[in-house]
Parts: structure tokens; sequence; C-alpha cells
């Protein structure tokens, strides 16, 4: 049988899955997740972590870290801050929340050292193999123009996907491959695995649905 | 008698005052403040933010805040979440965090709707009255050579100081005045209370200080 | 009679008005404004700068200055530079091109220094006010919202462009006030200068009418 | 024999290579050009291509261009109006220059289209492989704490700059590289060369120099 895939589910700054709700919102996805074997990772906004992370038992990532380390760096996110927190992961470069080049080498090293895995963004497939280049535990292929659309990537473009995947073999074979934008239902995912990604990464799908318990359920049915 | 100035700590990404020693930077604030009667608030980084504000009676600041509200804002820090983890104010444009003039705008506004009190950062008497013209709480004039010097503004540049005093309250008199950059004695709030000012804007000073809650009662001993 | 208004007509990036295009289109600029009396600023791209005001003998604007000086500025347009390719001025803070607040100060010295008129862009009452205490020659209120719309800001939103023109008169009665976005005929240049203003800021209401030169003939026909 | 290597000259913003004095020393790179049969490349600031283009047979290249294409784009540096402007390639990305990943990329295509052959500034190892991965036609090591030193990267860093011929190679082929930072003589382009690389790319070291044709001579003698 094939490897599970991994859902990551940002959080962003939506006001369904910020504050409390964000824990109510990590709640779902650690029921979900161990109800289905699946790994679920919660991505809540940076003061939100602390309290998510000390409610519930599936990793939690941070959404954006910046690549300076200790000092005076006033309003910076730091890695180690974050780790402290709680978290034990975090995006890098999403699109809502791009750096520099080398910005997101340095907070893949400040991560790494942190202990934090990482995921980084990409937009397509030169840039993800940029990007693997730099040697993220992951990259997450999410074309900008569906982030959102609820037309999934794996539909829409999925030459996109697996070009990603082909070309991150080929640059650093170590790197997972995750991929987003529009995903929302388990068929979504079914996909994005046939394509040859290690999982998907999400946000409108689950927070804005009716029912969000009921929309992770669908995630993992196919699996 | 004159009114009592406030005090502003910013912890910045420094190692001494993260993550759980940030509870213990932000307890000796709150007792030199009990003690004393002076105002202190704490500005912990945003991951720190919810556990720094359940410890503590004193106000807690963010560093920063994005001026982007709810919805698809990855790695932003929601004024709304800032304020559900606790924070009942922030930072805004400080020198290691510059942000657009548009945006310093909109991030007052999104701190009033969310209740937040706004304390934006300057360098010059020119800014300090452009950022006097958008109507926050508080503007802060740090001329940035001086952040970590420990030569005092209130010494180093008197004029500077008086000048934005004056600047303001030709441009806005309810906007008060900080003054911050190299401030780390009782000798310097005095001087910044005598040049005109609310109070001080401090880092170092205090965080680097061997003793910093000996540095924090030194801060209010002429007070 | 009232004072002629000014018309500063943005080139933008567009094809229309890039290369030898810009200078044919800079031709047009100076003929009305020949013909008609009315000072014309023509604002072509960077690298155009050179050739335009070596072509006619109106006003040349950058489109943009960095605040950086002389020297290790890789990349940056330095205001000598652009004044010694024939400029006599630059916007600065264009909506499309959005700078630091503490840049913004910086850039209106170095223009100053090198011989520039300032143009600044703002986006609302409050940014204008925040720019005018900053002391450039100009600002110019230009709601993102209607720039390119075909809508005038004049009709839209007149409150927008009277209360720039009082919040100015207060914090700095020596700056000009112009108005943008929207602007394409006579009848909008003469409501902004009802409105208290003393010219208009526009770009692809001339740039991409069919024949520009009628276009920018008809901007003065009312004044 | 060996490939003769390039040389790329960056005028930055420096007040000896800027406006008449660009042409001055886009001559001089002509002369020594001619004489030696070494390929100079010439990067004077953007207002300056135009008049240094038409001065001189060498190739010129923009310092930056942005990613964004015509259209409603205020203050951007367009590929087309650069290539207009007699340019036919430029630098991007930087040290004094950085733009996100995502940028570099559309630059990069950007630029393709215009006709510009690219050259990108990388700061790492890592870095260099990941913006091999967006096939320019050159990446352009320079550690940034060198860039000015007057201590060349082929000395204080040797392996940098193997390493990154090395990762090229791996990542793609095709890519050319150049080292910079510190260069100023022929021994650091001849010591350039034997570490693998396809030239080297400098600025103070000839811009600041007393005699700045003696330094151009210098700098080819060896090759």
């Amino acid at each position: 049988m094939v490897k599970k895939p991994l859902i990551v589910l940002n959080f962003k700054t939506y006001a369904e899955s910020m504050g409390e709700k964000a824990v109510i919102m990590a709640r779902y996805c650690e029921e979900v997740s161990q109800e289905s074997g699946i790994e679920i990772i919660a991505c809540p906004q940076t003061p939100d972590i602390f309290r998510v992370a000390g409610a519930v038992k599936i990793p939690v990532f941070a959404q954006h870290i910046d690549s300076t380390g200790a000092g005076g760096f006033t309003g910076h996110i730091n890695a180690d801050c974050v780790r402290f927190a709680g978290a034990v992961g975090t995006l890098i470069n999403h699109s809502e929340r791009r750096i520099l080049l080398s910005e997101i080498d340095s907070a893949i090293q400040s991560a790494r050292k942190a202990g934090l895995r990482t995921i980084v963004c990409t937009n397509n497939i030169a840039v993800t193999s940029a990007a693997a280049a730099l040697s993220p535990d992951f990259v997450a292929i999410e074309p900008p123009e569906l982030i959102g659309s609820g037309i999934p990537v794996s539909k829409a473009n999925p030459d996109i996907v697996s070009g990603s995947v082909n070309a991150v073999k080929r640059i650093n074979p170590k790197v997972k491959v995750l991929c987003g934008a529009g995903i929302s239902t388990g068929d979504d995912v079914a996909a994005a695995v046939e394509l040859g990604t290690d999982g998907v990464l999400l946000a409108s799908g689950v927070i804005k649905a009716k029912d969000p318990k009921a929309a992770l359920f669908d995630l993992v049915k196919k699996i």
C-alpha cells in the first residue's frame, strides 16, 4: 500500500480559526487524525501557537518565520520563539508572505537549528526546483491563481504537480512534495497522491466549510 | 507634581526575554510597576503574548501588527488575533520593522477597531510630525543611530526630542510623545520627562542588564 | 481669474509610452502645453528620461527615486543621476511603488539636494496630512480603487479631494495639492480645480486614449 | 588555451560613474576591451543606459529589472524599456537590490522575452544552486561580507567559488558562473578563472581606483 499522505491545514488569518476558535479547529484536526491515522498538521496564527499547541497532540506549525536570529529584530518571527511556544515546524514563503531568495535559505537554516520542520511554498515548476535546491523538508507547489478558488490544482493543472514532483526528484530527492490551491475534497487528496505528491496544503476548503469537521473527514475518506 | 511617565519595555527577539524568560521579564516589570506606581508596558514577541498576558497584570503590547484584516493573509500579524491573545496595544513601524506610510495608517485603524492602543515609532522630527497626523495614541521618537548604543537620545540629541514634542503639539496635541534609543537609567527617564515627553521606550538597557529587575528599579527611582 | 492648474502625465510602464513612443507622447504634451499655456509635466520611465528630456522643453519628472545616495546601492534610482539625465522633479510613493514613511522623508531630502521638485502620492486624507508634514512641493491624492477606473475622483469622492485640500492647508499651507485617479476629461480637470486643487495627475485617460493628443487638448479646453 | 573570462563592471550609484562620468567610464571599458580582446560589460544606472549605450560598442547591462511587464507599474524598471534604451542584459537580485524568489523567476522570463541576458547574483552555494535551477544565463556568487572589502572572494573563500561552480554543473550545466566581491586585480581574475568560473563581477576595485583605466588594464593583464 502507498504511504499515507500528509494534510497541512493553514488557518491563515481567517476569523473562523483565530483565538479560541483556533483551538476548536485544531481539536477537529486532532479528532480526524486520530480516527483516520492520517497525520494532520495545524498552522494557526503566531499569537495562537502557544494555546493551540498546549491543547492538542497533533503537530503545530507556524505560518511564517523570519530569517533573523535572536537580537535586535523587533517585530520579527523568531524560529526559537516559535519552537518554545510549541510549534514543531513552519511554512516559509507562502504566496501571501513571500520573502527574498536569500531569506528563504537562512530561514530554513534558522528553522533547522531551532528543530522546526520546513515547508517552502512555490508557484511554478522552476521555483519549485529552486526551492528544492535549498533542502527544506517539504516544498508545497501552489499556483497562486488557484488559491481559494475551489478548483483543485490536481484537476486544473496536473502537469504543474507532476512536473514539480519530477523536478524535485532530479534536484534533491530527499525533499518531499505537497500540493495546494483549491483542495477541498477527498477526491482532490487522492488525485494529489496519484500525481506523486506526499500530501496537500489547504485552507479555505476546510476553514470556510459549513462543517469543518465533516470537511476534514471527507478529505481522508479515500486514503 | 508632574504626570508620571510611561515606561515601555521592548523585548525584541533577545534570547534573554523569549519564551519562559519573557514571562520572568514581564514579572519583573509587574513588580517594579506595583511598587513604584509607574505604568510599565511589556512588549514580548508575538508567540509569547498569550503566556505573558496570562501571567501578569501589567499591559502587554505586541511589537508589530500588519495592516491586513481577517482573511487570506498567511503569516501576517492580525490585530484581533493579538488582542485575543491578551495584548492591549502594539508598537507600529519600529525601526527594525518599518512599514509603508499607507500601512501605518491602516494598521492604526485596524488596531483601533481591535481595541489596541498604538505607538508609532519615528526617526526624526519630520517623520514624527507625519506620524502624528495619523492620530495614533503615541509616537516614539528613536534616532536609529542611537538604538542599542547606551547613549541616551535625551543627552545626545535633546533637540530632536523637544522638537518632536513641539511638532506633535502643533499637528495633533492629543498624541502623546515617547522617546527612545539609548535609555538605560533613571537619569535618562528624568531627562526625557524634562524635555516634555510622556515616557520612554527602551530595550537593551534593561533586557541586557546583568540584573534587569535592578535596572527597572533604577529607571523609576527619580520619578 | 484663477491660477492655471498643473497637469502631470504619468507614462507608467505602458507600451504606448515607452522608448521612442515616450518621445512622441512627450511631444504631444509639449504641443498642447505651448498652445494652451498650461504647464504639462511628462513622467516617462527612468531609462527614457534622457531621450525625452533631450527632445522636449516641458518639464520631465521621474516616476520614482530611492532615498539612498551615491554609493553602493546597485539598482537604486539615484536623485542626482535622474537630474543629470534631465529630470527636474519626481513622483514619490506612487500607489504602484509605495515606500516606507522614513524613505519618503529621505527621498524628499535627496530630491531637494539634487534640485528636483517632489510630488508625494497618497491614498486618503490622513495619509495626505502625513505627507504634507514632510514638506514636499506637492501631494497628489489618488484613491487606489479609482486609479485606471475612468471614474474621476472629483465625481466619485469629492470629499476626499476637498478634505485633502483642507488638511494640507492646516498642516502645511506651502504644499500644493493635486488629485488623480480616473481623470480623463476637461470636465474632470475643472471639477478638480473647483475642489481647490492645483492640478491633476493622470495616466491611462491620455496614454490609452485612441488619440492621446486630442485627449490632452480636451483636458485643457475648460481652463 | 582556456576560454577568455568575462568582466562585468557594476557602476552602482557611485558619483564617479554617474551621468557624463558614466560615459567616460564606459569608454575606458571599451578601450581596454578592444586592446585586450576581453569582453567587458558596463552596468550603468538606469537613467544612464541610453547615453552610455549610444556612446560605446561594448555590451551595456542594467543593474536591475522588475518582474512586472508593460502596464500600470509606475516606477518599475521594465525589461523592454531597458532594451529600447540600449541595454542587452541585466543584473538581477544584486545583494543591494534583492528581490523575491518568485520575482527572480519572472524577471528572468521578462528579460528573455525582451532579449536581455541575465546575471542572477547569489550569496552562498545553496542560493547559487537555487538560482541555477531558474536557468539564467549567469549566476554571480558574491559573499555579501566581502563586497567592497578589497579582499577577493577567490582568496578569502575559494571553496564558496569552486563549490558554486560544482553545484551549478550538477543543477544546470548551461548556466555560467561569475564570482564577485573584493575583486580588483589581474591576480584576482586569474584566481577566479582557476577556480572554474567564467569571469568576474566587480565595482569599487575599478570605479574607486585612482586611475580606473589603469585598473582595468591590470585586470586583463594575466589573461
